[in-house]
């Protein structure tokens, strides 16, 4: 979002609108480190155009990294590097669709990937969601009438929801995508960040079904400002991406950066890191859960996620979560309004908090705030 | 192009289709010198989402570097960060582009410009081009019965046949882009390795027409592995761009590499990279003209190149360059052909040969055994 990269949020306000890690999360020193193990053997070759996949090293690192946190197992053969997903989804949209296409979406979803899809000419058509994920009865309609080139899912701790979807629907729209010949394209940045039980295997695990794309990022498990990601597929589906003219005439999507990340995977510092960002997070969303039970039980109804980054708040029917951003915004404190994740405008009774951005204190001083504007909103409207 | 990042040119050839710089031209060292400056003060913010055109510290940097190397004065403003002109390209594809849009394209021109133009659905018209650059009163002639969004052009040291756009011409050409509302995207990776006297200012020099973008890149003068290059353009323009789906959902492009190279422009290390990198291709250049003159000048005729990479060679008519390319492979060297470069498949009596990839020994080497294998072609044809 503009708001967040190039006018950072004033010093003194708690906006819960920013879907970005805090700072004290953001390993400075474990790139140093990682920086300094790269470049103490570097070679000519590191700094050169990086082969179309990405280096072989890096992907087996990123093999066995993915490997050893899934329930499955990962293999070299079906990973390409990324410049992160935001860039995936731009690189996927060039290669898979032409203008006048339709790319069905959640409804409701990440509102940014919706405005790189337009770039590209796609007509959107929202299939709403519940609390296991995308309903396929809603979809199978859809299809009846509606032919999607892709299909975009958020499987693991939606943004803005914070559901997963379950097996059993993971399964029905892998066979739907046969079916009707589309390609889910799943952006699963969220799936390594789960703070209670085991969640499903990432919808790249359906590789050898040949429909599914699933798009991962070191950008939440990490730093945002290295710029890699990695997309898990079939080799039939890759053969089609390496194909790509910004591929060949670039290579590899981001080279130096995959050098360095391959040098945090090897040791056990990007092990530790994530531990710590886990265990950080999972204190932050207990601490959102009870600011809310504490602030605004009576005013919204929510679930308290299980992993990601994102609560997902239902107001009444009447409250317009625009207008109520204005009066928190008085109140210091900020989130995402529900129309901005819809593709169609609705949602306006929803909002997202992100409890990513703020320490437990500064959570529970921003639930605060917002009750307080909540109140005030409901109170003169 | 896939052979030369995937599959390396066999160690005893000398491909003088590969264009890139030579494995002693990528500056290990310097990107550890910059890369330890940049660390050792390097904040969390550094590695977070990048404000969307850029670290502005940066840009600064930038500015003044191209300042200092440009007859007129470059503002910040004025630009933006890439992830290399690959990227760049593909980017302004899918910001200014739909499918069935019409792309006018140099006839010839770099081959995998083209690839990305289509990739995005764009129909390719060639206008053909000569040693002033690109021939206006075709593009004139064109004009009148098509109407292109784009005109893609390489101004300076054209990738594959060395010429400069005349002064003149630039005027001409930016007049049409008023006139008939298309932008000129200009393609400058050449234009600071320039071996003899001055060359124009970049086609960057014309932002405030409001229809150029000029794309440039530290790939040619640093290493093509970073994935940084920059946009110079109006504010209009680039206010349109910074609209992007894929800059507001992952911010800069390539903000961890901006801040290395950032460290080496700030110091001296990337200006003397540059004296080293110009004095080292000078020789070349003399080297493949000497050895051209020696062993092939009955064969065929070219234009001693003033910067850039590439030499151009024009066969008698009737030799068809992909058929020689088979017969150079056998005698261990290789080239470009001719029809690679061309948007309909002609131009089959020229090619294209790179002195940026080998040392001048190997050079005067790969072009004595290039003689060979064109006498046995036309001896045998």
């Amino acid at each position: 979002m503009t708001v967040t990269f190039d006018g950072a949020p004033k010093a003194d306000h708690i906006n819960f609108g920013v879907g970005q890690p805090s700072m004290d999360l953001l390993p400075v020193e474990l790139i140093k480190k990682a920086s300094d193990g790269f470049l103490a053997q570097a070679q000519s070759a590191e700094i050169n155009y990086g082969p179309l996949k990405g280096d072989a090293r890096t992907l087996e690192a990123l093999a066995n990294f993915l490997s050893s946190h899934y329930e499955t197992s990962v293999h070299q053969d079906n990973l390409m590097l990324t410049g992160g997903n935001s860039q995936a989804l731009d690189f996927l949209s060039s290669q898979l669709i032409t203008t006048g296409d339709v790319v069905f979406v959640e409804e409701p979803s990440y509102f940014l990937a919706f405005q790189i899809f337009k770039d590209h000419g796609a007509k959107l058509v929202g299939i709403p969601v519940d609390d296991e994920g995308i309903n396929i009865e809603f979809l199978e309609s859809a299809l009846a009438y509606q032919k999607p080139k892709l299909l975009y899912t958020i499987p693991c701790f939606h943004n803005p929801c914070g559901h997963t979807l379950t097996v059993k629907r993971r399964e029905r729209l892998v066979e739907l995508a046969k079916r009707h010949d589309f390609i889910v394209v799943a952006d699963e940045p969220y799936h390594l960040l789960r703070y209670q039980e085991n969640s499903p295997p990432p919808m790249g695990d359906f590789w050898q079904d040949d429909v599914v794309i699933s798009m991962g990022s070191f950008s939440k498990i990490l730093a945002p400002g290295m710029r890699l990601g990695w997309l898990q597929t079939s080799p039939n589906i890759l053969k089609q991406l390496l194909s790509s003219g910004v591929l060949n005439s670039g290579g590899s999507f981001n080279h130096f950066g995959g050098h360095i990340i391959r040098h945090a995977m090897s040791g056990e510092l990007l092990e530790q890191h994530l531990r710590h960002t886990k265990a950080a997070l999972a204190e932050r969303v207990d601490a959102m859960d009870e600011a809310l039970h504490q602030h605004m039980s009576d005013l919204c109804s929510w679930r308290k996620p299980k992993g990601g980054y994102f609560f997902w708040l239902q107001l009444a029917a009447g409250i317009d979560t625009r207008d109520l951003r204005k009066v928190a915004i008085e109140h210091k404190t900020g989130f995402q309004p529900g129309p901005v994740f819809s593709s169609n405008q609705g949602l306006e009774n929803f909002l997202r908090l992100s409890f990513a951005h703020y320490g437990c204190d500064e959570i529970e001083t921003g639930v605060q705030r917002l009750a307080t504007a909540l109140r005030k909103h409901v109170a003169g409207s």
